[in-house]
Protein backbone atom coordinates (compact mmCIF):
# COMPACT_ATOMS: atom_id res chain seq x y z
CA UNK A 1 0.00 0.00 0.00
CA UNK A 2 1.01 3.61 -0.70
CA UNK A 3 1.44 5.23 2.80
CA UNK A 4 -0.11 9.14 3.30
CA UNK A 5 0.46 11.60 5.86
CA UNK A 6 -2.72 14.20 6.08
CA UNK A 7 -2.37 17.29 7.73
CA UNK A 8 -4.86 19.37 8.59
CA UNK A 9 -6.01 22.44 10.98
CA UNK A 10 -9.74 22.42 11.18
CA UNK A 11 -12.94 20.93 9.92
CA UNK A 12 -11.58 18.35 7.71
CA UNK A 13 -13.95 18.46 5.15
CA UNK A 14 -11.03 17.40 2.54
CA UNK A 15 -9.50 14.89 4.14
CA UNK A 16 -13.73 13.70 4.84
CA UNK A 17 -13.42 13.51 0.82
CA UNK A 18 -10.17 11.47 1.15
CA UNK A 19 -11.95 9.04 2.99
CA UNK A 20 -14.30 8.54 1.33
CA UNK A 21 -12.95 8.14 -1.87
CA UNK A 22 -10.56 5.36 -0.22
CA UNK A 23 -13.70 3.63 0.92
CA UNK A 24 -15.59 3.73 -2.31
CA UNK A 25 -11.99 2.88 -4.25
CA UNK A 26 -11.75 6.03 -6.45
CA UNK A 27 -7.99 6.36 -4.95
CA UNK A 28 -6.70 2.76 -5.56
CA UNK A 29 -4.01 1.21 -2.83
CA UNK A 30 -3.80 3.98 -0.48
CA UNK A 31 -3.82 3.76 3.35
CA UNK A 32 -4.10 6.95 5.46
CA UNK A 33 -0.88 6.44 7.99
CA UNK A 34 -1.74 9.33 10.06
CA UNK A 35 -3.70 12.67 9.79
CA UNK A 36 -1.85 15.73 11.92
CA UNK A 37 -3.15 18.40 12.76
CA UNK A 38 -1.60 21.41 14.89
CA UNK A 39 -4.43 22.49 16.56
CA UNK A 40 -6.17 20.37 19.13
CA UNK A 41 -10.09 19.50 19.27
CA UNK A 42 -10.83 20.07 15.42
CA UNK A 43 -13.45 18.29 13.59
CA UNK A 44 -10.58 16.46 11.45
CA UNK A 45 -9.42 14.62 14.40
CA UNK A 46 -13.14 13.24 14.49
CA UNK A 47 -13.39 12.05 11.04
CA UNK A 48 -10.18 10.05 11.20
CA UNK A 49 -11.59 8.43 14.36
CA UNK A 50 -14.18 7.66 12.55
CA UNK A 51 -12.30 6.35 9.95
CA UNK A 52 -10.09 4.40 12.65
CA UNK A 53 -7.54 6.58 11.38
CA UNK A 54 -4.60 7.57 13.62
CA UNK A 55 -4.94 11.27 14.68
CA UNK A 56 -2.74 13.34 16.21
CA UNK A 57 -1.48 16.75 17.49
CA UNK A 58 1.31 18.46 16.99
CA UNK A 59 0.57 22.25 18.02
CA UNK A 60 3.45 25.06 18.15
CA UNK A 61 2.25 26.21 21.14
CA UNK A 62 4.07 23.03 23.20
CA UNK A 63 7.40 23.83 22.03
CA UNK A 64 10.12 25.96 22.82
CA UNK A 65 10.96 27.18 19.50
CA UNK A 66 10.23 26.71 15.71
CA UNK A 67 13.02 24.49 15.40
CA UNK A 68 11.74 21.87 17.93
CA UNK A 69 7.81 22.03 16.39
CA UNK A 70 9.63 21.56 12.81
CA UNK A 71 11.30 18.83 14.02
CA UNK A 72 8.41 17.13 15.74
CA UNK A 73 6.69 17.46 12.77
CA UNK A 74 9.25 15.94 10.13
CA UNK A 75 9.66 13.24 12.63
CA UNK A 76 6.19 11.94 12.86
CA UNK A 77 6.42 11.48 8.86
CA UNK A 78 9.77 9.83 8.59
CA UNK A 79 8.77 7.44 11.97
CA UNK A 80 5.64 6.33 9.94
CA UNK A 81 7.21 6.14 6.63
CA UNK A 82 4.71 8.10 4.49
CA UNK A 83 5.22 7.80 0.96
CA UNK A 84 2.97 11.52 0.49
CA UNK A 85 2.10 14.23 2.70
CA UNK A 86 -0.55 15.93 1.65
CA UNK A 87 -1.75 19.79 3.10
CA UNK A 88 -5.26 19.25 3.71
CA UNK A 89 -6.37 22.76 5.00
CA UNK A 90 -3.53 23.07 6.96
CA UNK A 91 -2.84 26.30 7.97
CA UNK A 92 0.94 26.37 8.87
CA UNK A 93 4.03 26.47 6.79
CA UNK A 94 5.92 24.09 5.65
CA UNK A 95 8.97 23.96 7.49
CA UNK A 96 11.97 23.43 4.84
CA UNK A 97 13.42 20.70 6.08
CA UNK A 98 10.22 18.91 5.39
CA UNK A 99 10.48 20.24 1.98
CA UNK A 100 13.76 18.84 1.34
CA UNK A 101 13.24 15.86 2.43
CA UNK A 102 10.08 15.18 0.57
CA UNK A 103 10.60 17.16 -2.61
CA UNK A 104 8.06 16.43 -5.08
CA UNK A 105 5.94 14.24 -2.25
CA UNK A 106 4.25 16.93 -0.69
CA UNK A 107 0.96 18.48 -2.20
CA UNK A 108 -1.78 21.18 -1.30
CA UNK A 109 -4.88 22.39 -2.42
CA UNK A 110 -5.46 25.80 -2.88
CA UNK A 111 -8.78 27.18 -3.51
CA UNK A 112 -8.36 29.68 -6.80
CA UNK A 113 -6.75 28.79 -10.47
CA UNK A 114 -3.27 29.74 -9.78
CA UNK A 115 -1.54 32.20 -10.32
CA UNK A 116 -4.89 33.93 -9.37
CA UNK A 117 -5.12 34.72 -5.69
CA UNK A 118 -2.39 33.19 -4.49
CA UNK A 119 0.79 33.68 -2.57
CA UNK A 120 1.28 35.08 0.98
CA UNK A 121 -1.82 36.58 2.70
CA UNK A 122 -3.91 34.24 0.36
CA UNK A 123 -5.37 31.55 2.44
CA UNK A 124 -9.25 30.26 2.99
CA UNK A 125 -12.12 33.09 3.04
CA UNK A 126 -9.47 35.78 1.91
CA UNK A 127 -9.30 34.05 -1.37
CA UNK A 128 -12.87 34.18 -2.04
CA UNK A 129 -13.11 37.51 -1.09
CA UNK A 130 -10.18 38.62 -3.41
CA UNK A 131 -11.90 36.98 -6.74
CA UNK A 132 -15.11 38.56 -5.67
CA UNK A 133 -13.90 41.98 -5.18
CA UNK A 134 -11.98 41.46 -8.90
CA UNK A 135 -15.40 40.46 -10.23
CA UNK A 136 -14.01 37.28 -11.83
CA UNK A 137 -16.08 35.07 -13.37
CA UNK A 138 -14.24 31.56 -12.98
CA UNK A 139 -12.50 31.09 -9.89
CA UNK A 140 -11.68 27.04 -9.22
CA UNK A 141 -9.26 25.01 -7.64
CA UNK A 142 -5.41 23.77 -7.92
CA UNK A 143 -3.68 21.12 -6.89
CA UNK A 144 -0.13 21.50 -6.94
CA UNK A 145 3.65 20.24 -5.31
CA UNK A 146 5.04 22.33 -2.52
CA UNK A 147 8.28 23.81 -2.68
CA UNK A 148 10.00 26.39 -1.15
CA UNK A 149 7.69 29.19 -2.18
CA UNK A 150 4.12 30.18 -1.63
CA UNK A 151 1.72 28.53 -3.70
CA UNK A 152 4.56 28.32 -6.14
CA UNK A 153 5.50 24.95 -7.01
CA UNK A 154 4.20 22.34 -9.73
CA UNK A 155 0.51 22.45 -11.10
CA UNK A 156 -0.99 19.05 -11.04
CA UNK A 157 -4.35 19.35 -11.32
CA UNK A 158 -6.70 22.41 -12.01
CA UNK A 159 -10.37 22.84 -12.41
CA UNK A 160 -12.67 26.00 -13.31
CA UNK A 161 -15.74 26.44 -10.91
CA UNK A 162 -17.76 29.59 -12.07
CA UNK A 163 -18.55 32.78 -9.93
CA UNK A 164 -22.21 33.77 -9.99
CA UNK A 165 -23.35 37.18 -9.27
CA UNK A 166 -24.98 36.54 -5.57
CA UNK A 167 -22.19 34.62 -4.70
CA UNK A 168 -21.15 35.32 -0.89
CA UNK A 169 -17.92 34.36 -0.03
CA UNK A 170 -18.92 31.59 2.11
CA UNK A 171 -21.00 30.35 -0.83
CA UNK A 172 -18.21 30.41 -3.09
CA UNK A 173 -16.07 28.33 -1.00
CA UNK A 174 -18.91 25.85 -0.47
CA UNK A 175 -19.03 25.11 -4.25
CA UNK A 176 -15.60 25.47 -5.28
CA UNK A 177 -14.75 22.39 -2.51
CA UNK A 178 -17.43 20.57 -4.28
CA UNK A 179 -17.29 20.70 -7.61
CA UNK A 180 -13.45 21.24 -7.34
CA UNK A 181 -11.01 20.32 -4.33
CA UNK A 182 -13.41 17.23 -3.07
CA UNK A 183 -12.64 15.78 -6.90
CA UNK A 184 -9.08 16.97 -7.60
CA UNK A 185 -7.14 16.42 -4.44
CA UNK A 186 -8.88 12.64 -4.34
CA UNK A 187 -7.45 12.37 -8.29
CA UNK A 188 -4.03 13.32 -7.17
CA UNK A 189 -3.53 11.14 -4.51
CA UNK A 190 -4.71 8.22 -6.76
CA UNK A 191 -2.61 9.26 -9.87
CA UNK A 192 0.81 9.78 -7.38
CA UNK A 193 0.33 6.58 -5.77
CA UNK A 194 -0.02 4.90 -9.60
CA UNK A 195 3.05 6.75 -10.60
CA UNK A 196 0.98 8.39 -13.29
CA UNK A 197 2.52 12.29 -12.84
CA UNK A 198 6.35 13.04 -12.96
CA UNK A 199 8.11 16.27 -12.42
CA UNK A 200 9.82 17.56 -15.43
CA UNK A 201 11.67 21.27 -15.66
CA UNK A 202 9.41 22.21 -13.00
CA UNK A 203 6.53 21.25 -14.67
CA UNK A 204 4.10 18.15 -14.30
CA UNK A 205 3.50 15.93 -17.01
CA UNK A 206 0.76 13.20 -16.72
CA UNK A 207 1.85 10.10 -18.11
CA UNK A 208 -0.68 7.93 -19.63
CA UNK A 209 -2.57 10.64 -20.05
CA UNK A 210 -5.32 9.81 -17.51
CA UNK A 211 -5.62 13.79 -17.25
CA UNK B 1 -28.13 50.91 -34.89
CA UNK B 2 -25.39 50.53 -32.34
CA UNK B 3 -22.56 52.23 -33.46
CA UNK B 4 -19.13 50.54 -32.75
CA UNK B 5 -15.48 51.35 -33.50
CA UNK B 6 -12.83 48.53 -34.05
CA UNK B 7 -9.44 49.21 -32.95
CA UNK B 8 -6.80 46.41 -34.40
CA UNK B 9 -2.90 46.13 -34.67
CA UNK B 10 -2.29 43.21 -36.90
CA UNK B 11 -4.30 40.34 -38.32
CA UNK B 12 -7.72 41.48 -37.37
CA UNK B 13 -8.97 37.61 -36.37
CA UNK B 14 -10.92 38.96 -33.69
CA UNK B 15 -12.36 42.09 -36.11
CA UNK B 16 -13.53 39.05 -38.65
CA UNK B 17 -15.28 37.35 -35.81
CA UNK B 18 -17.05 40.74 -34.96
CA UNK B 19 -18.11 40.85 -38.62
CA UNK B 20 -18.87 37.07 -39.05
CA UNK B 21 -21.39 37.06 -36.15
CA UNK B 22 -22.85 40.76 -37.34
CA UNK B 23 -23.47 38.94 -40.68
CA UNK B 24 -25.47 35.51 -39.26
CA UNK B 25 -27.15 38.10 -36.60
CA UNK B 26 -25.61 36.64 -33.58
CA UNK B 27 -24.11 40.08 -32.67
CA UNK B 28 -27.52 41.77 -32.86
CA UNK B 29 -28.21 45.51 -34.51
CA UNK B 30 -24.78 46.99 -34.70
CA UNK B 31 -22.97 48.04 -37.33
CA UNK B 32 -19.11 48.53 -37.46
CA UNK B 33 -18.78 52.65 -38.00
CA UNK B 34 -14.99 52.28 -38.60
CA UNK B 35 -11.93 49.94 -38.19
CA UNK B 36 -9.15 51.81 -36.91
CA UNK B 37 -5.44 50.21 -37.39
CA UNK B 38 -2.20 51.98 -35.92
CA UNK B 39 -0.38 50.30 -38.39
CA UNK B 40 -0.24 50.75 -42.22
CA UNK B 41 -1.04 47.60 -44.68
CA UNK B 42 -2.46 44.92 -41.76
CA UNK B 43 -4.61 42.57 -43.15
CA UNK B 44 -7.63 43.46 -40.65
CA UNK B 45 -7.93 46.47 -43.14
CA UNK B 46 -7.97 43.86 -45.98
CA UNK B 47 -10.86 42.80 -43.87
CA UNK B 48 -12.70 45.81 -43.27
CA UNK B 49 -12.77 46.63 -46.98
CA UNK B 50 -13.95 43.32 -48.09
CA UNK B 51 -16.58 43.67 -45.20
CA UNK B 52 -17.62 47.03 -46.83
CA UNK B 53 -16.42 48.40 -43.97
CA UNK B 54 -14.53 52.10 -43.65
CA UNK B 55 -10.79 51.07 -42.68
CA UNK B 56 -8.57 54.16 -41.90
CA UNK B 57 -4.74 54.28 -40.38
CA UNK B 58 -4.06 56.80 -37.25
CA UNK B 59 -0.32 56.48 -37.19
CA UNK B 60 1.69 57.73 -33.88
CA UNK B 61 4.44 58.08 -36.76
CA UNK B 62 2.37 60.57 -38.29
CA UNK B 63 2.25 63.04 -35.56
CA UNK B 64 4.62 64.96 -33.87
CA UNK B 65 3.93 64.19 -30.35
CA UNK B 66 2.13 61.15 -28.65
CA UNK B 67 -0.95 64.83 -27.77
CA UNK B 68 -1.88 64.98 -31.72
CA UNK B 69 -2.12 61.13 -32.14
CA UNK B 70 -4.42 60.16 -29.18
CA UNK B 71 -6.11 63.51 -30.01
CA UNK B 72 -6.57 62.12 -34.05
CA UNK B 73 -7.73 58.77 -32.68
CA UNK B 74 -9.99 60.33 -29.88
CA UNK B 75 -11.34 63.09 -32.84
CA UNK B 76 -12.04 60.06 -35.31
CA UNK B 77 -14.45 58.12 -32.73
CA UNK B 78 -16.31 61.01 -31.34
CA UNK B 79 -16.79 61.83 -35.40
CA UNK B 80 -18.16 58.94 -35.88
CA UNK B 81 -20.71 59.09 -32.97
CA UNK B 82 -19.71 55.78 -32.11
CA UNK B 83 -21.45 53.92 -28.77
CA UNK B 84 -18.81 51.45 -27.98
CA UNK B 85 -14.61 51.44 -28.89
CA UNK B 86 -13.77 47.54 -29.06
CA UNK B 87 -10.11 46.64 -28.72
CA UNK B 88 -9.35 43.72 -31.08
CA UNK B 89 -5.94 43.65 -30.83
CA UNK B 90 -4.67 46.88 -30.32
CA UNK B 91 -1.69 46.93 -29.16
CA UNK B 92 -1.79 50.81 -28.08
CA UNK B 93 -1.62 52.60 -24.72
CA UNK B 94 -5.34 53.53 -24.93
CA UNK B 95 -5.07 57.91 -24.51
CA UNK B 96 -6.65 58.96 -20.74
CA UNK B 97 -8.79 61.46 -22.89
CA UNK B 98 -10.39 59.10 -24.23
CA UNK B 99 -11.16 57.14 -21.67
CA UNK B 100 -12.03 59.53 -19.68
CA UNK B 101 -14.79 60.19 -22.35
CA UNK B 102 -15.81 56.86 -22.84
CA UNK B 103 -16.14 55.73 -19.43
CA UNK B 104 -17.46 51.91 -19.30
CA UNK B 105 -17.97 52.38 -23.44
CA UNK B 106 -14.06 50.88 -24.09
CA UNK B 107 -13.82 47.03 -24.00
CA UNK B 108 -10.76 44.77 -25.07
CA UNK B 109 -10.23 40.92 -24.72
CA UNK B 110 -7.55 39.72 -23.12
CA UNK B 111 -6.00 36.13 -23.45
CA UNK B 112 -6.12 34.92 -20.31
CA UNK B 113 -7.88 34.38 -17.34
CA UNK B 114 -7.41 37.77 -15.37
CA UNK B 115 -6.02 38.33 -12.92
CA UNK B 116 -3.47 35.66 -14.50
CA UNK B 117 -1.05 36.74 -17.28
CA UNK B 118 -2.03 40.36 -17.32
CA UNK B 119 -0.64 43.72 -16.67
CA UNK B 120 2.09 45.47 -18.30
CA UNK B 121 4.13 43.44 -20.51
CA UNK B 122 2.10 40.87 -20.95
CA UNK B 123 0.56 40.81 -24.63
CA UNK B 124 0.42 38.61 -27.91
CA UNK B 125 2.50 35.51 -27.32
CA UNK B 126 4.18 36.54 -24.16
CA UNK B 127 0.83 35.80 -22.45
CA UNK B 128 1.02 32.16 -23.78
CA UNK B 129 4.77 31.84 -23.30
CA UNK B 130 3.98 32.61 -19.48
CA UNK B 131 0.90 30.12 -18.82
CA UNK B 132 3.30 27.53 -20.52
CA UNK B 133 6.48 28.60 -18.29
CA UNK B 134 3.91 28.47 -15.05
CA UNK B 135 2.16 25.17 -16.32
CA UNK B 136 -1.52 25.95 -15.51
CA UNK B 137 -3.92 23.26 -16.57
CA UNK B 138 -6.44 26.06 -17.94
CA UNK B 139 -6.34 29.08 -19.31
CA UNK B 140 -8.68 30.96 -21.19
CA UNK B 141 -9.70 34.37 -22.17
CA UNK B 142 -11.41 37.96 -20.87
CA UNK B 143 -13.34 40.39 -22.12
CA UNK B 144 -13.08 43.27 -19.50
CA UNK B 145 -14.24 47.57 -19.97
CA UNK B 146 -10.96 49.33 -20.26
CA UNK B 147 -10.18 51.46 -17.14
CA UNK B 148 -6.32 53.76 -16.52
CA UNK B 149 -5.52 50.59 -15.18
CA UNK B 150 -3.58 48.02 -17.66
CA UNK B 151 -6.12 45.26 -17.92
CA UNK B 152 -8.03 46.08 -14.29
CA UNK B 153 -11.02 47.40 -15.93
CA UNK B 154 -14.75 45.48 -14.69
CA UNK B 155 -14.67 41.86 -16.34
CA UNK B 156 -17.70 41.35 -18.37
CA UNK B 157 -17.04 37.59 -19.67
CA UNK B 158 -14.38 35.06 -19.18
CA UNK B 159 -14.31 31.29 -21.17
CA UNK B 160 -11.43 28.84 -19.48
CA UNK B 161 -9.88 26.66 -22.23
CA UNK B 162 -7.51 23.69 -21.26
CA UNK B 163 -4.15 23.96 -21.85
CA UNK B 164 -2.47 20.46 -23.25
CA UNK B 165 0.52 19.24 -22.70
CA UNK B 166 2.55 19.49 -26.08
CA UNK B 167 0.77 23.03 -25.94
CA UNK B 168 3.75 25.90 -27.90
CA UNK B 169 2.73 29.57 -26.88
CA UNK B 170 1.24 29.38 -31.19
CA UNK B 171 -0.97 26.40 -30.07
CA UNK B 172 -2.56 27.28 -27.21
CA UNK B 173 -2.58 31.19 -28.67
CA UNK B 174 -4.68 29.52 -31.50
CA UNK B 175 -7.15 27.14 -29.40
CA UNK B 176 -7.74 30.31 -27.02
CA UNK B 177 -8.63 32.21 -30.16
CA UNK B 178 -10.55 29.86 -31.35
CA UNK B 179 -12.47 28.47 -27.82
CA UNK B 180 -12.83 31.85 -26.03
CA UNK B 181 -12.04 35.39 -27.86
CA UNK B 182 -14.25 34.75 -31.14
CA UNK B 183 -16.97 33.92 -29.19
CA UNK B 184 -16.37 36.51 -25.88
CA UNK B 185 -15.73 39.34 -27.51
CA UNK B 186 -18.98 39.25 -30.41
CA UNK B 187 -21.34 37.87 -27.39
CA UNK B 188 -19.77 40.87 -25.18
CA UNK B 189 -20.87 43.26 -27.54
CA UNK B 190 -24.00 42.21 -28.56
CA UNK B 191 -24.90 41.91 -24.56
CA UNK B 192 -24.02 45.57 -24.45
CA UNK B 193 -25.77 47.11 -27.41
CA UNK B 194 -28.80 45.54 -25.18
CA UNK B 195 -27.95 47.00 -22.50
CA UNK B 196 -28.05 43.87 -20.88
CA UNK B 197 -24.59 44.76 -19.23
CA UNK B 198 -24.18 47.32 -15.64
CA UNK B 199 -20.44 48.39 -13.98
CA UNK B 200 -21.63 48.88 -10.15
CA UNK B 201 -18.96 49.44 -7.89
CA UNK B 202 -16.45 48.18 -10.67
CA UNK B 203 -18.04 44.99 -11.40
CA UNK B 204 -20.17 43.91 -13.82
CA UNK B 205 -23.71 43.07 -13.38
CA UNK B 206 -25.55 41.28 -16.21
CA UNK B 207 -29.43 42.08 -16.33
CA UNK B 208 -31.37 39.56 -17.59
CA UNK B 209 -29.34 36.67 -17.13
CA UNK B 210 -28.27 36.09 -20.57
CA UNK B 211 -24.44 34.62 -18.95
Amino acid sequence: MFKIAVMVSGGGTNLQAIIDRIKDNTIRDVEISVVISNNEGVYALERAKEAGVEGIVISPKSYDNREEFNEALLNAVVERDVDLIVLAGFLVVIPEIMIDKYENRIINVHPSLIPSFCGTGYYGLKVHEAALKRGVKYSGATVHFVDKGTDTGPIILQKPVEVKEDDTPEILQRRIMEEAEWILLPKAIDMIAHSEVEVVDGKVRVIGGLQ
